[in-house]
C-alpha cells in the first residue's frame, strides 16, 4: 500500500518545532483537509519559490486541485515538479501571561509530493466529486462542461504519502512563575463558516433555494 | 523610494490568469494583508519547495514574521533565501449555472522577496507592534521577554516591493445561453472572525475581561 496516508513520515515530513503538536495518522490528516477549502501550493521557478492559493478536495489517499490548462502552476505541476501543499485552519489566538508564550491555535497539514494529471476518463468524475463535496446534489442540476470547457480544465492529484498534521489547541502554557501575574489569559477563538446564500441579482424569482444551501449555512 | 509597495510590478508579479482580478496599488495590498492573521511562507530546500503557515503583521512597507532562532524556516529566510509570502482570505463560493463558471470569491496577496533580520535594537518594538495589532493595549499588561526569550526569538521582515493582490467578488458570470437554466445561482458567502474569549481554566476569578477583547469579538 504505497499510497497510504502517513505511511512514510520521512525526515522531511517529521515535525521539528514543537514535535508534540505533530500527527502522522491518516484520520487526523484527512480530518484537517476535509475541513478546509483553500490550500496553498508551493512550486519552484528556478530558485524562486511560488505559493499560490487554490481550491482543493480530497478523495481517498489523494489531494486534488483543478485549473486552466493555460495556468503556469498547472503546467509546472503536471510536469512532475516537486510540490508542497499546505492547508491551515486558524482556530484562535492564545493569550498568555508572558509575551513569549503567546501563540495561536490552529490545525494544519503539510504534504510533499508530485502531482499527476487525472486522465480524461476520470476527469469528469473528479470534478463531480469536487462540486458534490461543497454542495451535495448540485452536480445533477448544473450544466456539465462542454467539450471545449472539458479540454480547458486540468485536474491534478497528489498522493498523501508524505504528509503531516500540526495541531495546537487549548489554553496558554505559561511558566509557573508567571501564573500569579494579574493579566487576563486564555483563548480568543476564531471561527469560519458560511453565511446565508445571496442569489444572483439576475436570477428569476421562481427558483427556490436548494436544500444543500440551507444545510451549508446551518453547519 | 525603492520600498514603496507595488512600485515594481515586474514580470513575475503580474497577474496572468484572469488579469482583471489583479491589483498593484499599496492601499489594496495593505488592506488584504491587514485583514489576515496567517500567511503561507514558501522557501526552498534544494529543489523541494516548502510552504509553512505562520503569523504575520505589516508595518509600513514591510511584512513581518517571527519565530524561533532554531527554526529551519527562520534560519533559511534570515540567510536571504528567495521567498514567497501568500495571504488568502476566502469570501465565498460562487455557484454558477454551468459547472465551468463555478468559482470562489477571495482576496489574496502574493509577495516575492527576501527577508532580513530585524536588529536587536528594533526587535522589541516590532514584537510590541505585533501584539498591539491583535490586542491593542495588551503589551503593557504582559510580562516582557526576558533576556533568554529575547535571544531565542528572531524577527524577520520582507519589503513589499514585489507584491500583487488578486480579488474576486460578486455573483457568477455565466454564459448568456445558460442564463435561462432552472438552477439556483449566486454566492454562498464565507466569513471568519473571533468568538467570545475563553478564560484560561487556571485563571483566578478577580481578573476582568480587558476592553480590547470585548472589542475583538464585536468586530
Amino acid at each position: 500500500m504505497p499510497d497510504r496516508t502517513g505511511a512514510a513520515p520521512r525526515q522531511r515530513t517529521r515535525i521539528k518545532r514543537v514535535p508534540d503538536r505533530g500527527h502522522y495518522d491518516a484520520a487526523t490528516i484527512h480530518a484537517v483537509l476535509d475541513a478546509g477549502y483553500v490550500c496553498h501550493v508551493g512550486f519552484g521557478d528556478g530558485d524562486q519559490p511560488i505559493v499560490i492559493p487554490t481550491a482543493y478536495w480530497r478523495e481517498g489517499e489523494h489531494l486534488y486541485i483543478h485549473g486552466s490548462t493555460k495556468s503556469r502552476m498547472m503546467m509546472t505541476l503536471a510536469g512532475g515538479a516537486p510540490a508542497c501543499v499546505t492547508v491551515t485552519l486558524l482556530d484562535g489566538l492564545v493569550l498568555a501571561r508572558s509575551a513569549f508564550h503567546h501563540s495561536m491555535n490552529y490545525r494544519s497539514v503539510v504534504a510533499f509530493g508530485r502531482f499527476e494529471a487525472v486522465a480524461d476518463e476520470a476527469k469528469l468524475a473528479a470534478l463531480e466529486a469536487f462540486v458534490e463535496r461543497l454542495t451535495p446534489g448540485r452536480w445533477a442540476e448544473i450544466r456539465s462542461p462542454n467539450k471545449q470547457e472539458f479540454k480547458a480544465t486540468m485536474v491534478l492529484r497528489m498522493p498523501l504519502t508524505e504528509a503531516s498534521a500540526k495541531i495546537r489547541r487549548g489554553p496558554p502554557k505559561d511558566d509557573a512563575e508567571d501564573m500569579a501575574l494579574h493579566v487576563w489569559a486564555g483563548e480568543l477563538p476564531f471561527a469560519a463558516g458560511f453565511l446565508p446564500p445571496l442569489p444572483d441579482p439576475q436570477q428569476t424569482a421562481d427558483i427556490p433555494l436548494p436544500g444543500y444551501l440551507r444545510a451549508a449555512t446551518s453547519r
